[in-house]
Protein backbone atom coordinates (compact mmCIF):
# COMPACT_ATOMS: atom_id res chain seq x y z
CA UNK A 1 0.00 0.00 0.00
CA UNK A 2 3.35 2.23 0.20
CA UNK A 3 2.50 5.03 -2.13
CA UNK A 4 5.45 7.03 -2.66
CA UNK A 5 4.52 10.39 -4.46
CA UNK A 6 5.53 13.86 -3.92
CA UNK A 7 2.47 15.19 -2.69
CA UNK A 8 2.26 12.31 -0.24
CA UNK A 9 5.69 12.69 1.15
CA UNK A 10 5.31 16.38 1.94
CA UNK A 11 1.34 16.20 3.23
CA UNK A 12 3.17 13.63 5.96
CA UNK A 13 6.16 15.91 6.42
CA UNK A 14 3.28 18.61 7.00
CA UNK A 15 1.29 16.60 8.90
CA UNK A 16 4.51 16.00 11.19
CA UNK A 17 4.87 20.24 11.60
CA UNK A 18 1.38 20.56 12.05
CA UNK A 19 0.89 17.95 14.89
CA UNK A 20 3.81 19.27 16.51
CA UNK A 21 1.79 22.42 18.45
CA UNK A 22 -1.45 20.50 17.88
CA UNK A 23 -3.30 21.62 21.41
CA UNK A 24 -6.74 20.54 20.61
CA UNK A 25 -6.91 17.46 22.10
CA UNK A 26 -10.10 17.15 23.61
CA UNK A 27 -13.07 18.90 20.96
CA UNK A 28 -16.04 17.38 21.26
CA UNK A 29 -17.73 15.76 18.37
CA UNK A 30 -21.06 17.98 18.11
CA UNK A 31 -19.80 21.46 16.09
CA UNK A 32 -19.53 24.02 18.92
CA UNK A 33 -21.15 26.68 17.06
CA UNK A 34 -23.90 24.19 15.75
CA UNK A 35 -23.33 25.53 11.95
CA UNK A 36 -22.69 23.67 9.08
CA UNK A 37 -21.91 24.92 5.69
CA UNK A 38 -22.28 23.62 2.17
CA UNK A 39 -19.65 24.68 0.44
CA UNK A 40 -17.57 23.59 -3.23
CA UNK A 41 -14.30 21.23 -3.53
CA UNK A 42 -12.68 24.29 -5.05
CA UNK A 43 -9.02 24.68 -4.75
CA UNK A 44 -9.27 28.49 -4.40
CA UNK A 45 -11.79 28.34 -1.49
CA UNK A 46 -10.61 27.54 2.30
CA UNK A 47 -14.21 27.64 4.01
CA UNK A 48 -12.37 27.82 7.72
CA UNK A 49 -9.88 31.19 6.60
CA UNK A 50 -12.54 32.51 4.93
CA UNK A 51 -15.11 32.18 7.57
CA UNK A 52 -13.47 32.30 10.65
CA UNK A 53 -14.17 29.21 11.78
CA UNK A 54 -12.02 27.08 14.18
CA UNK A 55 -10.91 23.62 15.31
CA UNK A 56 -14.41 22.26 16.56
CA UNK A 57 -16.60 24.85 14.81
CA UNK A 58 -18.42 23.67 12.02
CA UNK A 59 -19.48 21.08 9.90
CA UNK A 60 -18.19 21.50 6.51
CA UNK A 61 -19.50 19.91 3.59
CA UNK A 62 -17.65 20.05 0.16
CA UNK A 63 -18.31 18.81 -3.43
CA UNK A 64 -18.20 20.00 -6.86
CA UNK A 65 -20.45 23.02 -6.90
CA UNK A 66 -20.95 23.21 -2.98
CA UNK A 67 -24.76 21.50 -4.12
CA UNK A 68 -27.13 21.13 -1.18
CA UNK A 69 -28.82 17.75 -2.87
CA UNK A 70 -26.34 16.07 -2.81
CA UNK A 71 -25.32 16.80 0.78
CA UNK A 72 -28.97 15.77 2.22
CA UNK A 73 -27.28 12.89 3.61
CA UNK A 74 -24.56 14.25 5.35
CA UNK A 75 -26.84 17.24 6.61
CA UNK A 76 -29.44 14.81 8.18
CA UNK A 77 -26.93 13.30 10.29
CA UNK A 78 -25.83 16.67 10.91
CA UNK A 79 -28.94 17.83 12.27
CA UNK A 80 -30.30 14.53 14.22
CA UNK A 81 -26.91 13.21 15.45
CA UNK A 82 -24.85 16.29 15.70
CA UNK A 83 -27.13 18.79 16.75
CA UNK A 84 -26.40 21.87 14.38
CA UNK A 85 -29.18 24.26 13.71
CA UNK A 86 -27.75 26.56 11.17
CA UNK A 87 -26.72 25.76 7.79
CA UNK A 88 -24.61 28.60 5.25
CA UNK A 89 -24.40 27.54 1.80
CA UNK A 90 -21.34 29.15 0.16
CA UNK A 91 -21.36 28.95 -3.81
CA UNK A 92 -18.53 31.19 -5.66
CA UNK A 93 -17.54 33.34 -8.63
CA UNK A 94 -15.46 31.06 -11.74
CA UNK A 95 -16.49 27.89 -10.25
CA UNK A 96 -16.13 25.04 -13.21
CA UNK A 97 -20.03 24.17 -13.01
CA UNK A 98 -20.84 26.73 -14.73
CA UNK A 99 -18.48 25.41 -17.95
CA UNK A 100 -20.68 22.28 -19.20
CA UNK A 101 -23.79 21.20 -19.31
CA UNK A 102 -25.10 17.35 -18.40
CA UNK A 103 -24.94 16.51 -21.69
CA UNK A 104 -21.27 17.71 -22.51
CA UNK A 105 -20.16 16.19 -19.42
CA UNK A 106 -21.54 12.58 -20.40
CA UNK A 107 -20.25 12.95 -23.77
CA UNK A 108 -16.73 13.87 -22.39
CA UNK A 109 -16.77 10.83 -19.71
CA UNK A 110 -18.06 8.41 -22.95
CA UNK A 111 -15.24 9.51 -24.83
CA UNK A 112 -12.27 9.90 -22.47
CA UNK A 113 -13.36 6.32 -20.20
CA UNK A 114 -15.56 4.47 -22.56
CA UNK A 115 -17.79 4.43 -19.52
CA UNK A 116 -21.28 5.48 -19.67
CA UNK A 117 -22.73 7.74 -17.20
CA UNK A 118 -25.89 8.99 -18.48
CA UNK A 119 -27.98 8.16 -15.15
CA UNK A 120 -25.62 10.56 -13.13
CA UNK A 121 -26.30 14.77 -13.02
CA UNK A 122 -23.79 16.46 -12.61
CA UNK A 123 -25.24 19.00 -11.21
CA UNK A 124 -23.98 21.90 -13.80
CA UNK A 125 -25.47 25.62 -13.61
CA UNK A 126 -25.50 28.42 -15.45
CA UNK A 127 -26.41 31.14 -12.87
CA UNK A 128 -24.16 31.56 -9.91
CA UNK A 129 -26.86 33.64 -8.13
CA UNK A 130 -29.99 31.69 -8.80
CA UNK A 131 -28.16 28.15 -7.82
CA UNK A 132 -27.31 29.18 -4.43
CA UNK A 133 -31.28 30.49 -4.45
CA UNK A 134 -31.74 26.95 -5.54
CA UNK A 135 -30.05 25.17 -3.46
CA UNK A 136 -31.22 27.52 -0.03
CA UNK A 137 -34.89 26.67 -1.46
CA UNK A 138 -34.28 23.55 -1.61
CA UNK A 139 -33.34 23.32 2.02
CA UNK A 140 -35.25 25.47 3.09
CA UNK A 141 -38.54 23.01 1.64
CA UNK A 142 -37.41 19.87 2.45
CA UNK A 143 -38.95 17.73 5.02
CA UNK A 144 -35.68 16.31 6.03
CA UNK A 145 -34.25 19.36 6.95
CA UNK A 146 -35.27 21.03 10.24
CA UNK A 147 -36.89 24.69 10.35
CA UNK A 148 -33.56 26.46 11.16
CA UNK A 149 -31.79 29.84 9.91
CA UNK A 150 -30.20 29.14 6.22
CA UNK A 151 -28.14 31.80 5.04
CA UNK A 152 -26.77 31.94 0.91
CA UNK A 153 -23.49 33.85 0.06
CA UNK A 154 -21.01 33.62 -2.99
CA UNK A 155 -17.36 33.83 -2.56
CA UNK A 156 -15.37 35.86 -4.84
CA UNK A 157 -12.12 34.06 -5.05
CA UNK A 158 -10.43 37.14 -7.01
CA UNK A 159 -10.85 39.36 -3.29
CA UNK A 160 -11.72 36.49 -0.37
CA UNK A 161 -15.38 38.29 0.13
CA UNK A 162 -18.32 36.70 0.75
CA UNK A 163 -21.92 38.59 -0.06
CA UNK A 164 -24.90 37.53 0.82
CA UNK A 165 -27.81 36.49 -1.70
CA UNK B 1 -33.64 36.78 2.92
CA UNK B 2 -31.72 38.96 5.72
CA UNK B 3 -31.03 36.76 8.24
CA UNK B 4 -29.33 37.82 11.15
CA UNK B 5 -27.88 35.30 13.39
CA UNK B 6 -25.18 35.33 15.48
CA UNK B 7 -23.09 33.05 13.22
CA UNK B 8 -24.06 35.39 10.39
CA UNK B 9 -23.07 38.56 11.84
CA UNK B 10 -19.63 37.09 13.20
CA UNK B 11 -19.10 35.20 9.84
CA UNK B 12 -19.35 38.18 7.85
CA UNK B 13 -16.92 40.15 10.31
CA UNK B 14 -14.43 37.52 10.54
CA UNK B 15 -14.78 37.55 6.45
CA UNK B 16 -13.92 41.20 5.93
CA UNK B 17 -11.23 40.76 8.17
CA UNK B 18 -9.80 37.64 5.91
CA UNK B 19 -10.57 39.85 2.65
CA UNK B 20 -8.69 42.69 4.18
CA UNK B 21 -5.22 40.72 3.86
CA UNK B 22 -6.33 38.38 0.77
CA UNK B 23 -3.36 38.47 -1.98
CA UNK B 24 -4.40 35.09 -3.80
CA UNK B 25 -6.28 37.07 -6.58
CA UNK B 26 -5.13 34.95 -9.80
CA UNK B 27 -4.90 30.84 -8.45
CA UNK B 28 -6.15 29.16 -11.59
CA UNK B 29 -8.99 26.79 -11.37
CA UNK B 30 -7.23 23.31 -11.66
CA UNK B 31 -5.60 22.30 -8.42
CA UNK B 32 -1.48 23.17 -8.68
CA UNK B 33 -0.83 20.74 -6.82
CA UNK B 34 -3.25 18.25 -8.57
CA UNK B 35 -4.55 17.00 -5.62
CA UNK B 36 -7.96 15.70 -4.49
CA UNK B 37 -8.71 14.88 -0.55
CA UNK B 38 -11.68 13.23 0.34
CA UNK B 39 -12.44 13.57 3.98
CA UNK B 40 -15.12 13.69 6.45
CA UNK B 41 -17.12 17.03 7.61
CA UNK B 42 -16.12 16.69 11.21
CA UNK B 43 -15.42 19.77 12.50
CA UNK B 44 -12.44 18.61 14.59
CA UNK B 45 -10.63 18.60 11.13
CA UNK B 46 -9.18 20.82 9.43
CA UNK B 47 -8.35 19.57 6.16
CA UNK B 48 -5.96 22.68 4.57
CA UNK B 49 -3.89 22.78 7.88
CA UNK B 50 -3.75 18.74 9.34
CA UNK B 51 -1.93 18.18 5.30
CA UNK B 52 -0.35 21.57 4.64
CA UNK B 53 -2.36 22.65 1.84
CA UNK B 54 -2.49 26.08 0.30
CA UNK B 55 -4.90 28.05 -1.61
CA UNK B 56 -5.07 26.74 -4.90
CA UNK B 57 -3.65 23.27 -4.05
CA UNK B 58 -6.18 21.14 -4.21
CA UNK B 59 -9.65 20.04 -4.54
CA UNK B 60 -11.17 18.89 -0.91
CA UNK B 61 -14.63 17.20 -0.46
CA UNK B 62 -16.09 16.45 2.35
CA UNK B 63 -19.56 15.09 3.42
CA UNK B 64 -20.28 12.15 6.83
CA UNK B 65 -17.56 9.79 6.98
CA UNK B 66 -15.62 10.87 4.13
CA UNK B 67 -16.88 8.38 2.34
CA UNK B 68 -16.08 7.56 -1.63
CA UNK B 69 -19.26 6.18 -3.14
CA UNK B 70 -21.02 10.04 -2.63
CA UNK B 71 -17.80 11.30 -3.87
CA UNK B 72 -18.11 10.26 -7.59
CA UNK B 73 -19.63 12.83 -9.05
CA UNK B 74 -17.34 15.38 -7.49
CA UNK B 75 -14.46 13.15 -8.34
CA UNK B 76 -15.24 13.02 -11.91
CA UNK B 77 -15.13 16.32 -12.59
CA UNK B 78 -12.51 17.21 -10.57
CA UNK B 79 -10.38 14.41 -12.68
CA UNK B 80 -12.11 14.98 -16.10
CA UNK B 81 -12.47 18.54 -16.08
CA UNK B 82 -9.56 20.59 -13.38
CA UNK B 83 -6.83 17.73 -14.08
CA UNK B 84 -6.15 16.27 -10.43
CA UNK B 85 -4.53 13.26 -10.98
CA UNK B 86 -4.05 11.75 -7.23
CA UNK B 87 -6.36 11.01 -4.50
CA UNK B 88 -6.04 11.11 -0.85
CA UNK B 89 -9.13 9.31 1.31
CA UNK B 90 -8.79 10.95 5.14
CA UNK B 91 -10.97 9.30 7.61
CA UNK B 92 -10.55 10.15 11.33
CA UNK B 93 -10.82 8.64 15.31
CA UNK B 94 -13.93 9.10 16.91
CA UNK B 95 -16.13 9.54 14.11
CA UNK B 96 -20.04 9.70 14.30
CA UNK B 97 -20.50 7.41 11.55
CA UNK B 98 -18.98 4.65 13.82
CA UNK B 99 -22.14 5.24 16.41
CA UNK B 100 -25.09 4.13 14.28
CA UNK B 101 -26.76 1.66 11.62
CA UNK B 102 -28.63 2.17 8.89
CA UNK B 103 -31.75 0.80 10.29
CA UNK B 104 -30.99 2.70 13.61
CA UNK B 105 -30.92 5.89 12.11
CA UNK B 106 -33.87 5.54 9.77
CA UNK B 107 -36.23 4.78 12.93
CA UNK B 108 -34.50 7.98 14.24
CA UNK B 109 -35.31 9.93 11.23
CA UNK B 110 -38.71 8.47 11.26
CA UNK B 111 -39.64 9.29 15.13
CA UNK B 112 -38.39 12.77 15.14
CA UNK B 113 -39.43 14.10 11.42
CA UNK B 114 -41.72 11.57 11.08
CA UNK B 115 -40.59 10.70 7.13
CA UNK B 116 -39.42 7.79 5.68
CA UNK B 117 -35.70 7.55 5.01
CA UNK B 118 -35.87 4.30 4.07
CA UNK B 119 -34.03 4.32 0.44
CA UNK B 120 -31.61 6.48 1.77
CA UNK B 121 -28.28 4.92 2.78
CA UNK B 122 -26.51 6.62 5.28
CA UNK B 123 -22.98 5.20 4.91
CA UNK B 124 -22.08 4.36 8.73
CA UNK B 125 -18.84 1.95 9.30
CA UNK B 126 -18.08 -0.02 12.15
CA UNK B 127 -14.32 -0.47 11.65
CA UNK B 128 -12.27 2.30 10.90
CA UNK B 129 -9.27 1.19 9.27
CA UNK B 130 -11.48 -1.27 7.19
CA UNK B 131 -13.39 1.98 6.17
CA UNK B 132 -10.63 3.56 4.46
CA UNK B 133 -9.39 0.32 3.09
CA UNK B 134 -12.84 0.09 1.58
CA UNK B 135 -13.04 3.63 0.34
CA UNK B 136 -9.75 3.30 -1.21
CA UNK B 137 -10.36 0.17 -2.84
CA UNK B 138 -13.87 1.28 -4.12
CA UNK B 139 -12.08 4.43 -6.13
CA UNK B 140 -9.15 1.80 -7.60
CA UNK B 141 -11.91 -0.05 -8.85
CA UNK B 142 -13.87 2.10 -9.91
CA UNK B 143 -13.82 2.24 -14.21
CA UNK B 144 -15.03 6.20 -13.61
CA UNK B 145 -11.47 7.30 -11.84
CA UNK B 146 -8.20 7.27 -13.50
CA UNK B 147 -5.45 4.82 -12.93
CA UNK B 148 -3.65 7.33 -10.50
CA UNK B 149 -2.01 7.15 -7.10
CA UNK B 150 -4.80 6.49 -4.24
CA UNK B 151 -3.47 7.03 -0.57
CA UNK B 152 -5.66 6.35 2.44
CA UNK B 153 -4.91 7.56 5.72
CA UNK B 154 -6.66 7.89 9.39
CA UNK B 155 -6.56 11.68 11.52
CA UNK B 156 -6.38 10.90 15.28
CA UNK B 157 -8.61 13.71 16.44
CA UNK B 158 -6.73 14.20 19.78
CA UNK B 159 -2.91 14.28 18.31
CA UNK B 160 -3.55 16.00 14.52
CA UNK B 161 -1.36 13.07 13.58
CA UNK B 162 -2.44 11.06 10.11
CA UNK B 163 -1.09 7.39 9.68
CA UNK B 164 -1.28 5.62 6.48
CA UNK B 165 -3.26 2.81 6.23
Amino acid sequence: MAVLTSVVTEVEAANLKYADTFTSADLPSPPSRKVLVVTCMDSRLDPAKALGLELGDAHVIRNAGGRAVEAMRSILISQQMLGTREIIVLHHTGCGMQKFSDSEFRSKVRKELNEDVDHMSFLPFSDLRQSVLDDVQLLKKSPLVLDVPITGYIYDVKTGLIEQV
